[in-house]
């Protein structure tokens, strides 16, 4: 089990992370999205390493921006 | 055709616009419906009078407030 965090901008309302938790679970071994509109904070769990491009690239597809991409 | 203007309290984005368009929408008599973001206007059109009080309920059950509803 492996966590990684990142911090997502510009995400306005439930709608907004409800998309985010869509695109960002459709990446290949991701098995928990978490996301908390307040702050940003975008935990995401998988059962191996997640490549971070690709958790940046779905925040992209839903619409927003990872601040600080690691 | 007749068309009614409301000021809607609450969207954050185009999510919530899309949100309020489907409900409204759905009204029956609503042939058209817009929504600007910005300023929280929505103008409904119809073939003939709508009843305001369904308005204000279909943007209530889309999550949002119709202010001052007339």
């Amino acid at each position: 089990m492996t966590t990684a965090t990142y911090t997502v901008k510009g995400m306005t309302c439930g709608h907004c992370v409800s998309s985010v938790k869509e695109e960002v679970g459709e990446v290949a071994g991701v098995t928990s999205v978490e996301v908390d509109l307040a702050s940003g904070l975008l935990t995401v769990g998988g059962d191996g390493p997640i490549d971070p491009a690709k958790i940046v690239a779905a925040v992209e597809e839903a619409g927003y921006e990872v601040v600080n991409p690691s």
